[in-house]
Parts: C-alpha cells; sequence; structure tokens
C-alpha cells in the first residue's frame, strides 16, 4: 500500500493498494487504482505524476512494474509522457478545430467467417476454433441455470436482456477491458453482426447521414448495413497506428467504426494521441463512436490496450462478442451504450426480435460468474500464442522479405507484401497451390497501400501452419518467374 | 387399407394404407393420404370423392371416421361439399377476377406480451405458462447436443440455421400442421417478431408497397414493421370466418399477413372458400400471403385446422414459433418459405444477426426428434383446456349477456359486449378493481365494430380465472350504475 502524491498537491492524493495475494499482478493494481482515480476526478488533468522510480520506492515494488503501468495508461489515453521524462494525466478533451472535406476512404472491422473449402490449408480469418470450446463446463453452467432460474425469466423479457449477464458482464468489462459500464447501460445482442446494425439504425434515426469506417476494413457488416440503410459511407485511411485522424476531422461524419485495440486488419493500435484526438472530435461534432473490440482478449506480449470507451462513456459504444472467445455459433455479443440512446437502442432490438434468447443469456452470465471464462481465456491463450509464433517463425524462414505488420495480437495477422509482388496475383498462385489466404486489397474501401496477406490461424496447428506457409512461398516463387 | 376410386375414373385412384398399429388416429391417416394425393396431383381438381358409407366400408372403418376426414379437408380448402351430398377435390385456384378500392381498415396477428404488474387477476393476453416448461427434458436435449455434436455446427453458419433442425420441423409441421415443407425451404429465426421483420423487408426489397393486415390484429410487430418500412398499411375487417375476402380484393395490396387458424384477437377459422379465395387473390397478383399460425397446437373441440401453406407453398410464408407452446424467452420461430423468396430472406437473416444461435436450434431438433414435444403438448392441452372451460363457465354464471366469440382454441378467449356497454369504460373499472384486461378496440386499424374483451388466460389457475371474471362483474355493474 502508498499513496501517489502528485506535485499539484494534497488534493490529488491518490492511495494505491497493492494486495500481493490477489493474484493480479501488481502493475495491473497500479494502472487500476490510477484510471480509477482519474476516472474519479481525483486526479486531476494535468497533475504530473511522481517519476517511477519514487514511486516504485514507495510502493516496494521493482521500478518495471510501475513503468509497466504508466505505459499501459499512455497507451490507453489516460496519461502523457512529457518531453523531460516525466507523466501528465491527460487533457479531459475539450473541442479541438479543425477544417472538413470530404473525399476519404476506408472501412470498418471485421468477424466474418470466410471459409472455403478444398484447400489442403486456408488462412481464412474470422474463425475461432471451437473445437475447445469449453462443453462441460457450459453444460454445468446450463444446468445450473435451468434448475435455478425463477419461471419468470422464460417469459418476454424487455430488449436490453437479462439482468444476470448485465451485471457479469459489466464486472468482467469495468475489471479486464477497463470500460466505464453499467448494467442499465448495456444490451445484449447476437453478436456484433446485430449489435452494429441495431446502431446503424439508431444513427439514423438520429439524423445520421454519412459514416466513417476505417480503410481497409471488413467489406460484409457495417459498410453492407450503412450502404442499405442510406448511409454515405467515407473511409479514414489507417496508418501503422490505426486510423489516420486528420482524414477523420475532414470527412464530415456522424459515426466512425473503430478497431482502435487491434485494427481490422492491419492489426495497429489507435496511439494514445489518436485516441484523444477521436474523442475531441466526437464531442465537437455530437459524433458517435462505435468501438468493435472483438479480439482484444487476446494480446500476447503485453497488457491488453484498455477500451476507448472508458476515455469517453457518452460517446462511445463499446461492442464485445463471445464469437472470438467462445464460439460464433452461440451469437452472443454486447454492447456498452451512452446512456441517451441505452432506451432507443433497445427498442430497435424489440422490433428486430424481441431480445436474444435467455437460455444462452443466463448461461453466459454463470459461466462469468463461476469464472469459467477467465479460465478458458488463459487455457486459450498459450494456444494461440504457440500457433502465432509459428506462423511469425514460418514466415521469417521461408518468407523473410514479407513484414508482418501490426501487433501481434487476436486471432490473426497481415503481412505486407514487398512492391514487385502483386497481391491478387500471389492469392490466385496460393490457391493454386492449395492454399486459402485474403488479400488486404478487398477490404480497402477508396484507398490504396501496399499488397498484403491476412493470415488467419487460430483453427491451424503447428505444422499447418508451416505447411501453409511453404505452399505459399512456392506460390510466390512461380508468381516471380525464373 | 383400400382404394379411394373416385368417379373420374381410375386414373384418380388413391391408395389409402391404414396402420391400425401407427398409433394416429385413422381419420387423420385417411386425411393424410388424401391430401397427399391432391398434392401430387393424383386427385384432380373436380373429381368426385366416394360417399362416405362406400368408403367406410372399403376401408373397414366406421362412417364417422371418414366424415371426420372429410370436414377436416374442406375445412383445409383440399375439398368442397357440395350440394346433393357429394363430395369433391377443390379447384386449383385459377386466377379470379375482381375490383379494385383503396379504403380499408385492420392490421395483423399477435403474440406480444400485455403484462402488468399490480392486478389481483390479469387476463393480459400472449402469455405462456412458462412455470411448465420442460426443464429436465430440455436439459436432456443440451446435454445430448454438447457431448455429440461435431465441433463445426458452433462455428459460424448460413442463415438458414442449422440442419438438424430444418429436418425435425419439417417432419413435425408436415405431421401435424399439413404444410407442404421440405428442409431447404426453411429459415430458422428468433421468433415470429423476427420472422416478420424479415419478410417485410424482403416484400420491400421485392418492390412491395402496400400491405394488407386483417382489422382488428396485433399492433406491435407486423404493423410497426410495415410502417417503419414505408409500406402502406390497409386494414382488412374480419368477420367471424376470420378476413373478409372481397375487401381484399378491393385493397391493392402486395401481401397479407394472416391468422387463419386462429384469428388473433376475434378467434375466428378462415373459411375453406375464403381461404380459397385468398390463394386465388395471391395466385393472380403475385402477391404473398403470410400465415401467422401462432397457436395451432392449442385447439380443443375438433381437430386443428391444416395450415393454409399446404395449399400453396409457392404463395405462403409460413410462420411458427415456440413461444406460445414451450417459453417465449426461446426466441425461437421458424418460417416455411416459398423457394424464389429462401435465398432473400436467408440473406436478409444474416445480415440481421449471422444466424440464430446454434446450441437452442440443436437443442430444439433433439427435443422434436424424441417426441419430446408432442409430449409436452399433449401434457399441457389439458391444462389449458381446463382454464379454457373455466373461464366460458365462469362468463356464463357472472356475465351471460357477453358472447364469447369465434372458436375457443389458443390462449385466449374473446368475448363481446352488448352494446350498452362501452368497451374503454369497462377496461377502465376492471382496473379500478384490480382486474387487468384489453378491449379489441386498441387492435382495431380503421374498423369499428362491437366492443370487445380479450381474455389471456393461459398462466391464470381456475380459481384466479373465476376470480377474475367475478371482478369483471363487479367492474361492469359500476358501469352500468344503479
Amino acid at each position: 500500500m502508498g499513496r501517489l502524491r502528485t506535485n499539484s498537491g494534497p488534493a490529488e492524493d491518490l492511495l494505491i493498494e497493492l494486495d500481493r495475494d490477489a493474484g493480479v499482478p501488481l502493475h495491473r493494481q497500479i494502472e487500476a487504482s490510477i484510471r480509477a482515480g482519474i476516472r474519479a476526478g481525483r486526479l486531476r488533468s494535468g497533475a504530473s505524476l511522481p517519476p517511477t522510480r519514487t514511486l516504485a520506492a514507495g510502493l516496494g515494488v521493482s521500478r518495471g512494474v510501475v513503468v509497466e503501468a504508466y505505459q499501459q495508461l499512455v497507451a490507453e489515453g489516460y496519461l502523457v509522457s512529457r518531453s523531460g521524462g516525466y507523466t501528465q494525466v491527460a487533457a479531459p478533451m475539450p473541442p479541438a478545430a479543425t477544417a472538413a472535406d470530404g473525399a476519404g476512404s476506408a472501412a470498418s472491422m471485421a468477424q466474418p467467417a470466410a471459409r472455403s473449402v478444398g484447400f489442403r490449408v486456408d488462412f481464412g480469418y474470422g474463425r475461432t476454433d471451437v473445437s475447445q470450446f469449453p462443453r462441460s463446463a457450459w453444460l454445468r453452467s446450463v444446468r445450473t441455470v435451468l434448475t435455478t432460474t425463477p419461471n419468470d425469466r422464460f417469459a418476454y423479457l424487455d430488449g436490453r436482456g437479462v439482468p444476470e449477464l448485465h451485471e457479469a458482464l459489466c464486472d468482467y468489462l469495468n475489471r479486464v477491458r477497463g470500460t466505464s459500464s453499467v448494467p442499465d447501460n448495456m444490451v445484449i445482442c447476437n453478436g456484433y453482426g446485430q449489435g452494429i446494425s441495431l446502431l446503424i439504425q439508431v444513427l439514423v434515426q438520429h439524423g445520421a447521414r454519412r459514416i466513417a469506417l476505417e480503410d481497409p476494413s471488413s467489406n460484409d457488416d457495417a459498410r453492407v448495413l450503412a450502404g442499405a440503410a442510406g448511409l454515405e459511407v467515407v473511409g479514414i485511411p489507417v496508418g501503422p497506428d490505426g486510423v489516420q485522424v486528420d482524414a477523420l476531422h475532414r470527412a464530415d461524419a456522424d459515426a466512425i467504426v473503430l478497431t482502435p485495440s487491434h485494427q481490422w486488419p492491419t492489426g495497429g493500435v489507435l496511439s494514445a494521441a489518436a485516441r484523444a484526438e477521436v474523442i475531441r472530435w466526437a464531442k465537437r461534432r455530437g459524433a458517435i463512436v462505435v468501438e468493435d473490440d472483438y479480439d482484444a482478449e487476446y494480446r500476447y506480449d503485453r497488457s491488453p490496450v484498455g477500451a476507448m470507451q472508458g476515455l469517453a462513456p457518452d460517446h462511445v459504444v463499446y461492442c464485445g462478442t463471445a464469437s472470438k472467445t467462445l464460439a460464433p455459433g452461440l451469437r452472443l455479443g454486447w454492447l456498452v451504450v451512452p446512456p441517451h440512446l441505452v432506451a432507443d437502442v433497445a427498442e430497435a432490438k424489440v422490433l428486430a426480435d424481441r431480445g436474444s434468447p435467455v437460455i444462452d443469456q443466463l448461461t453466459f452470465a454463470d459461466f462469468l460468474a463461476r469464472g469459467e471464462f477467465d479460465r478458458h481465456l488463459r487455457r486459450m491463450r498459450p494456444v494461440y500464442r504457440r500457433r502465432r509464433d509459428a506462423l511469425l517463425d514460418a514466415l521469417r524462414t521461408h518468407l523473410p522479405d514479407l513484414e508482418p505488420g501490426g501487433v501481434a495480437a487476436g486471432q490473426h495477422v497481415v503481412a505486407w507484401l514487398p512492391p514487385d509482388l502483386d497481391e491478387a496475383a500471389v492469392v490466385a498462385a496460393a490457391a493454386r497451390h492449395g492454399l486459402g489466404i485474403h488479400g488486404v486489397g478487398p477490404y480497402r474501401i477508396a484507398g490504396t497501400g501496399p499488397g498484403g496477406l491476412i493470415f488467419g490461424y487460430a483453427i491451424l496447428g503447428e505444422s499447418a501452419i508451416a505447411e501453409g506457409v511453404a505452399l505459399l512461398a512456392t506460390a510466390i516463387r512461380e508468381v516471380r518467374g525464373p
């Protein structure tokens, strides 16, 4: 236990309690205390944090622990690193001023299934290893639900879902994803696919005319739905750190769909500065940010970046899904909705299907509350990590001139092609050699950029991954010719 | 076993095989043979059937058995009774000729939940006795699913649902509801609420501008969705035998939503002649009939009337639901869709939510295949029948001048008020006495008609029903004054 005393005086003292028996890493405990302090207003914007060495000594931890906590909060946009080596609480995001312009290009996030048959190896993305679905634990939760749930839960319910799941998900998301959720702001839906459909309906009801999507991004959910709803779609180019915010300022959009923790498909993480700028943009315009947090549970090399929603719960809709962690067939998703939109989203859900099925909702609530979800993720992370490592190893060995981009998280990796290789030609040659793989090109809206390949590795064993990369190397040799 | 030889010659012979050990009543077996013969073209339109006495003798059954079979098929529109006492195969519904006119009034069917709290007794409709949900049998099916289902069923599937459920439902619907379903024409959806939403989207895509709804009918599904989709809604007045087809001819509509087996809320059964006429209308205009078969499983005094879909599978979309038989919270519904619309409905389902949750679908398929659904219905029918009888007894005793209308089937009864009683005044007085009940008025579109009260009795015990009617009698005495 220690106190974080900022240089702005005692009003900004922050109690940091470390529980060494909690099973929660110390840096996560420090992060959580500082994050909560900023949110509650106990740590004001501009307050300087103590040097890492000082805080570490005060808490009796190694300096690296504090460095890790600060870095994480910088990545999430709560803190800023100043030149001179000190760290401040970030500004509370007042209106910014920038110009507008219509031209753009880009798309949204992706959780589609791209399955093909007849390939020897298929790097199709958007797939989860459903052979690992925790059947016994799920059945235990179904049994609990069917033996203990009061009758009235099986009748018609309101559009938001069952209260048990609101509670359990709030606890989980606030703890693991750094959201600022309350049960009353949650709407349970049938996966992200329905969530984004409901949100687009509500945006249109509220007068939205133009929606910004990341370019590249998925091409079979937000893009199709927005078009069908009569919204104009504008793409915002994606760089190595996610969406380029200067283009957003010119886009004259009423909403943006983002994958800030792991851009789909390029893999970038939206920088802290860009997060803050996007939220400034949303506040200035009264716009809505839809945060598609599709695979944040799988981050292998560092702590996951917290959700943007926690920075601005009145402007960000958080979208989560069980499709990447448990199984797409569950069709379980959840939205954390700004208070002023909750009733409209719930009404859209009632009109769409009168609410999601209750047995699955109650089962997932029990599964979360028992800690089975955390247990399942702990079991799966090393599985996917080994597959990711096998992929990166094979690429280094067989195709060293392909450049893996973004952070290696989630369940796919993008590797960029050198300029001499045409993406479509490589994809076609790969198919001829029995390898299924998607290029980045089809996911671009209007933007151009280097050729790239999307490697979905979630359902492939390590030897299949190595075989797939070897097939790709053969295909690429063929494309290059003699 | 015997042969049904019509008077049109040997080409129209029909083999009727009776299996006395099948556990299927003989009249149902005869019905099924004749229905199949008409569908397959083996019994041509206009063919006269043998007199009941003759066929009974040929089959070695009592005449009443054949009479029952003929009556059922007349009710379903397959046969017509001619003056002179003989029975013919109905005409194959060629185009009819009638005029058009725009004015109309009316609505759609109803499965909404109207729950209120704070009433001593609540006759709110649309409720199922979820305390009777077959929890143990359902859990057995979940266990089977989770222990035996191949992994790939838990991945993304197409929009139509799981093949196991298509098969099981087809068997059930063709056997029990007289539909003409094949697995490839089925789309699983989240209850009728989503089904009608998808259908309205597809109708609009196909150029529909005007939709006819029964007047009165439910006011929170098709009516709201059609309005939101930009369709003009035209009400078709409902008489004692369901919708008045002459008004439909004047309505210039592209589709109609019907509750032919048990009109909601008035309880009428659409006559065989009217069914045939509606189908003629649909064929002539290329219009679609949406058959909302919401509560056909509960018919107490005679065989259920077969589904209209069986008469014209290319023009009728059949909609079924588990909300009235198992639990609304399951959000399980199914559509049998004309072949030319299946792909579009499935695509709308993919865009809406990428398909319904698979565990519930697989569980219901297993539940059906085990015969648990039939078993559950056999158990529930006498329960609801006793409640229906208790209601009718209490009305006879306490309120003999209210006139129960329609057939006593399903889970609600309408009783018409005598002319001196104002419906709204009675509903308000009932509420003051602690009785929740809905009038028919709010469900009318543009039509007028006598005042009526909708008694939902599904979740009330017999003593609560008697108490509720006594409260209503008190309220009505108060309205009438001294």
